[in-house]
């Protein structure tokens, strides 16, 4: 008896990336032994064509923006990565090379940070490209990284840069000019997991996310997450050398680089006393680190000044699917 | 600074489904602290409207058909169920109460089966509903069930009933009669998974999984991990009395039996001298389970035999995707 279709593609090309737990993803579950005294750190995301990523984005990096997306939680909690299930939904006529090029993808990234596919699922859609990936991480007990614990005072921290990402999105859509290298639109397609970050901060940061919403948005989740506000500056935001120059030359994209989403940097509380220490411990993971502002009493507003010291009107501050 | 309306989607029907390890859905991930000494147990399933259920089914079921169809996979691995995390993409104009009605259904089943959500994501999708769950559990230490272990001269066993999920389906889609009790669309919204069977098995079953591609497909591939095949009888195949009343009004119905999908039975092996062991645990569940035939040396082909002990051309016997 010959393999139907379905179970001859995730042989051909999922069962290369599968550790041992995934049984050649021929069982109906993995088993894990899990890492003996640590903390389990879970999530899981979704992506869908023509919301999350491109409909022409190459297939090699359309999943590893996913897994990247969710190693970019792990790193918000401070964990170190273990292992993930990825389910995809296909249109039926899908060209035949892009499963190939998805799961090369895959491996590149699987190599790049430690990690091995445990299982998932294979099915068709009747709509758009639509993926879901969850993802399994570890910590030591009682050390993740939260987003509550941030307190008047303290510091307001982000990693990188801000803002490449949705401005890789306009450069994709030819809304504005690409850079030569084309390092916003890379940026797009792959984010930077801070994971060496996140696990350096256990201990010295009050609370943390990743900025996958909008800066100005996930600002105000851990406002809220603290019970105070924040303050920062708009000129403090770190920009990469090909988002300065497009503001250079259209000034009104600043609200768009504060409020636009997939930056996937780590945003993160600490105490003054701490900088640094987060200098020295950033430094040693080869990621900038910048200070924006601080918390401060009062209600989870969150305040952006510009250079005269007003009140930038920002709206919602961020990206809502609905 | 008001909630988007995503956020304040996720508080309001998914904040009273999280279990303590969610951290309120608030946190970038869960934490769990897995139970000591046991191995985890993990599968994942991805659903699509108008392919794995229908765009009208009530929306109280689809969310615990997808969660028990990953409670079936656990079943298969003899696993007890610990916890799941749930990404959705919906359409932006669902009616209101879609969700509200989907998230009721998911707390009936979280009560019954003792489970919590430990996180997830929900995204917009321009193309239809479509769910992605992945569920963890856990075994003792190497007392998984597994699909390779059947030897030629095992029992060839099934529990409860097979083919009311794919005439549930032609029900549904006025393709058969309804039977008056409605039993058979309710078994194909909602499969019954059989945990406490799976749980049973450990150590009598040489080998078992899950009936959701089709019986027939779904033998092979136990044959193919066995590297033996497998004789049945069509008429040892154990029927529901709405199943069999629409068999004996259109025989032709007994291919579609054999290879439909969604059944969600458990499908094992076990050497003959186990027999009795099987029925006696089988009845402490309150599972009917039946013997359908056995493991045969040989080729890894599933033989079904009519009557007249004529094999039966069933073609690829069962449902691919692609």
């Amino acid at each position: 008896m010959t393999l139907p279709p379905e179970f001859a593609l995730i042989a051909r090309h999922f069962r290369p990336l599968a550790g041992p737990g995934a049984l050649c993803l021929t069982d109906d579950a993995a088993l894990l032994d899990p890492p003996a005294g640590r903390q389990l750190v879970l999530a899981a995301d979704a992506m869908v064509a023509g919301v999350h990523f491109l409909p022409d984005d190459p297939p090699e990096t359309i999943g590893r923006k996913l897994l990247r997306t969710n190693l970019s939680d792990l790193a918000a909690m401070g964990a170190v990565p273990l292992a993930y299930l990825l389910t995809i939904s296909l249109p039926r006529g899908i060209a035949p090379g892009w499963l190939e090029a998805f799961a090369a993808g895959l491996a590149e990234d699987q190599a790049e940070f430690g990690l091995q596919v445990l299982g998932g699922d294979t099915t068709s859609t009747p709509g758009p490209i639509s993926l879901s990936l969850t993802i399994l991480g570890h910590v030591a007990p009682g050390m993740a990284l939260r987003r509550a614990g941030a307190r008047a005072g303290d510091d307001i921290w982000v990693s990188g840069s801000i803002g490449d990402g949705t401005l890789g999105l306009a450069v994709l859509l030819r809304e504005q000019p690409a850079d030569a290298a084309g390092f916003l639109a890379d940026r797009y397609r792959l984010p930077r997991p801070r994971l060496a970050l996140g696990q350096a901060l256990a201990g010295l940061a009050s609370a943390a996310m990743d900025v996958s919403d909008g800066l100005v948005q996930d600002l105000g989740h851990l406002c809220r997450a603290a019970g105070c506000g924040a303050e920062i500056e708009a000129a403090a935001v770190p920009l990469s050398p090909a988002a300065a120059a497009l503001l250079a030359a259209e000034p009104g994209l600043l609200p768009r680089i504060l409020t636009g989403g997939d930056d996937y940097e780590l945003l993160f509380a600490a105490g003054p006393e701490a900088a640094s220490d987060i200098r020295a411990r950033a430094g040693a993971c080869g990621v900038a680190v910048t200070r924006l502002g601080r918390f401060v009493p009062g209600e989870a507003l969150v305040t952006v000044r510009d250079r005269q010291g007003t009140a930038m009107p920002l709206g919602r501050g961020g990206w809502s699917h609905f």
